[in-house]
């Protein structure tokens, strides 16, 4: 990548041009750190509210001196100008109310909120708050590769998955997809590191609270839970139900998904590894572990480990992805690649 | 607390004289932390293997002037003299060689170790190995205070519950003797601490493999599975099935157990919290919280926190405890408590 | 101590009723927490700001069923009818406003704030605010018992010491008794756990941020710095000198602090080690080691442990504390203990 | 980077091969990793002693999918006829075994340990053992770019700095070279991330020992001491003396250096900034903070933070590495690319 700033920089007749709308945040941070080391994207345009602009420098300690741009209030013009996609990490409910402008500037938009990945929009609804922009949403795409890279080619607007659904599905799409298990029997427990609250303090997460600590939260409520239900529904290809209840640890980055399903009849032990080795052989980013995964494994990398089991009746089917790279930045810059088509791993090995 | 080392000290009439057994470890340490503060019991005999022993704050630096006590090869003519009550802190296999011994000498026993648990000698030597002293296997009671009370009181030999099996039972024990569950539909998805991988340096403990990190082990194998269907079993008074998957996260202390299981048709959400608050009224150890529990809330006491919800038709119950207060040397001294007629609280609150 | 709470509870005549005022903050929790296990001291009335207020167990959940009192907005008429002493947990500044009406309802304090601490006017203000409670200024005590333990017998006001000069100052104090320091050298670099921020989230100590994180704040400007030249003056009976700067690293509790200085002219390696061990000898809660001291060994803890070593012609001079309890509360209770003739240690051992 | 295994690749004329000698530890991971994103330099051999050998993958299962090389037993043929540059990431003392062989090979040397970093045999012998290969010694170059990087472009051999000499000296290159400070009143209190204790288990690194922990260590003798006094008398053309004193904290990685010296007379504070901003300009991995540095902003990258303040008399500088990289291997590759007239920033940024 150039960093480009106020100097003339001289740039790849290849190259696009990258805007990350909402880039103060975690996932702006983890998308400008993946997009250093993208050979053939270059990082244009930041914005952020104004409360929260400046030099990325001093917004982000970790890139002082490494990026002269500005983080700056968004101007659509200037995004016109200035960019072919946007990775928009804005929050839900913002997020649809910029999208629509994102696409009319005329740039490709991977979005990271939920706003374009739940397609019912009664589910939507429930979950969430009133959809106000159900003509893009008809033409989103859900940003999984694994799942749905051929989708993905073709669209301006990625709804990149969330970081519960990416692990969770990633655990069991392949018992899905061969219909070795119930879909009314999955149990999704989970636990996250603390960057997945995000970056404004609170209570529960002020070090001495969340330190040496750990906790379930979101008992039946989650918002995750109808995203995975869609994605599991789509993969089994009838309608599926999710139980899913995350809990947060102390650590940084990761999230460990212990799936529990009850498998049709007949499954046997002995198949799994074999399933999933086959299912991932040409996923660059799925390893099919011999052992089961850990969340240090993956940390900082755009990786997801698997590994299933069949105990007592039961199939259990872990896996293990960084929340912030697999679970969104990195899962959007594969998406980016995708929709250029660049190597899909480019910036992300 | 009186100190007893080379000097003379004055005993209460009242007062129990205790061994710890095994005392070089973590349970130890913990057991002679919990004495420090107990009113009616004296530590008066500690032991280790040769190579472990020395005075008790040279073995445990943060006891550096608290304790005059050395800690001893095991002399079982000195236990006899000199103690009432011996913890067994040893591992199992080990403590079934010594605590016919222990017994011999004429000390009421409380055993940490999974050795006189299971009653069915059958499911110990599966899961462990061969039984050698299946004499006092009979005649141990599971010291589970808040479900085998009564048969604590009488006994010379106290099985201490493993430290999963405790969260996991006290999560849906008014469930089980409800008979409000399908005691078949069990998944006990539990996160310990790594001070549960006792005081052993290896590389999967070892610092910068730990930190940041969570992981499931003993996937299918863990040996407190046996143990948690036993207790469930006798709970509701039929025969239980447990899936129990354990992980390990980055913080030294406490258990987080999320049990999964089906309730009997016509139960309703509104119903489990007042079944809770019923259940556990009298017991002063175990606290039904309004919101889910944290490990943190329960760190460094005997307190269990939980918490049932009813969601998607599905029951999930909730337990934090600290692996080694309520889920080894607290339970042990509760126990130890009850057995001498004392306070049940003493030394715990 | 018994708990009180709605219902009438017998009372020792020997038992002192204890007040703690700003009881919602880490030191009242800590205090509390510590109280729970004296045995001549009773917690009678405990008060916050009103937004504060609520059941002990509702506003620390770890304490959830183990004490029935409620926190409280201050009413000095209750206060004066329900307290002999007040633990003032207040901040500095709004403490100054608090203590003169607290004396003035009859009742001892020990104030945890630097309110009385700097007996020179001028600094104080130089480094905090004007200071209007200049007459019970000139009267307080300042509570390091290990300095001015017959002081304090008298004394109807402490001033606590802050952590930071409570390690420094056991650190070095043989050597600024003993002369064998030049006193315009010393240089205090430590590092304290993140407990030491307080209960109010803010940026820098939201998880995410401060978890493998360690870094210098204050530089220059730490007002535990003329407190440590006041006492460290004091100890010498002449003008010190401090430079002290401050870190804080990802830890719940504890200060690590290493002192640095110039040793006066033909002072000896060998010296050292039995000039601290005679030094220290009577003091139920400073410890000399044979190595240098471990945060986790003092954590939880009122002891605090120091080691001294001479090198290239520099002492250093090692302290490790728990800022909570030696640092703050367990500090302020060895206060109480003294100021009321308790044995010293009780409800800290 | 091409990563190559049993297929083919093409490989540009301009890529150089890479080994790494000792490559299953920590250095020789953070080495790889690195080496992934480098597009000048091809991985092409990675030696371990033969029970730590393996694929890649399973021997660091985050490299699992990443990398087809095997880590080998080292084969001096092999060597010679697969790399051009050998980093070599074996502890000291074993490595002056295998440099002069490594050499001999034809391949230039970037050697991890202490054993060409002494100029001085007899300083060297007093801290390590008898020094075997002084004739390399001789020739070696210190490689720590911002002092030497003329001499480091034409050797054979780079002697790669010490993790604490790194930051050390960066703290205070400026106030050397400027002759602005006492060369005699150096101390240097650094506190490291415990990944600075390598791979192999031991008590001390225990997670539960030191999860929540932070102590010194090496009082006195540490070994880094004479290396920083070595590279501080030559920044000042004459002797230098340093009183080091390293701590380790429950972090992963990082090293955060506070040094305290004596400025000479006349030296302002307000000169102190622009002449550090002065100094490092042009270096591409120093950066000059506005406010002093945290260890997590320079966590897994090359970057040092650096920070100046003059507090009552007294200079304090700070600085912040990442112990593994700028410590370790990404100072190495940083040597590497100035040996091989890369950008100097190549795979680093």
């Amino acid at each position: 990548m150039i960093l480009t700033g106020k100097m003339p920089v001289l740039r790849s007749a290849l190259m696009i041009r990258v805007a990350i709308i909402g880039a103060s945040g975690y996932t702006g941070a983890e998308s400008i750190r993946i997009l250093f080391r993208h050979a053939e994207a270059e990082l244009t345009y930041l914005t952020a509210l104004p409360e929260e602009c400046g030099p990325v420098g001093e917004v982000f300690p970790e890139f002082r001196g490494r990026c002269r741009l500005d983080i700056e209030p968004l101007d659509l013009d200037k995004l016109s100008q200035s960019a072919d996609v946007a990775l928009c990490c804005l929050p839900h409910k913002v997020s649809m109310g910029f999208v629509p402008k994102l696409l009319a500037a005329g740039v490709k938009v991977i979005d990271f909120s939920a706003d374009y990945r739940i397609r019912d929009v009664q589910v939507y609804e429930k979950y969430y708050q009133p959809h106000t922009d159900q003509a893009n949403l008809a033409k989103a795409v859900y940003g999984l590769p694994e799942l749905f890279r051929d989708q993905i080619k073709g669209t301006d607007l990625v709804a990149n998955p969330g970081c519960f659904p990416t692990g969770a599905i990633l655990a069991i799409a392949p018992l899905l997809k061969q219909g070795l298990i119930d879909p009314g029997s999955i149990i999704v427990s989970s636990v996250t590191g603390a960057s997945g609250a995000g970056k404004n303090p609170s209570a529960k997460f002020h070090f001495p609270n969340m330190n040496e600590n750990l906790f379930p939260y979101g008992i039946g409520v989650h918002r995750h839970m109808p995203e995975m239900e869609q994605i599991a529904g789509e993969a089994a290809e009838t309608k599926a139900t999710v139980l899913f209840q995350p809990h947060v640890g102390c650590f940084d980055r990761g999230i460990l998904s212990t799936v529990y399903c009850q498998p049709k009849q007949g499954v046997k032990a002995e198949q799994l590894l074999p399933l999933y080795q086959d299912f991932y052989q040409n996923e660059p980013f799925v390893q099919v572990g011999k052992t089961a995964p850990a969340v240090k494994d993956v940390a900082g990398t755009n990786y997801c480990h698997v590994f299933p089991a069949l105990v007592k009746g039961r199939i259990l089917a872990f896996s293990a992805i960084d929340n912030l790279v697999k679970g969104a930045s990195g899962q959007a810059i594969q998406n980016m690649n995708i929709l250029f088509g660049f190597e899909e791993t480019m910036g992300l090995k």
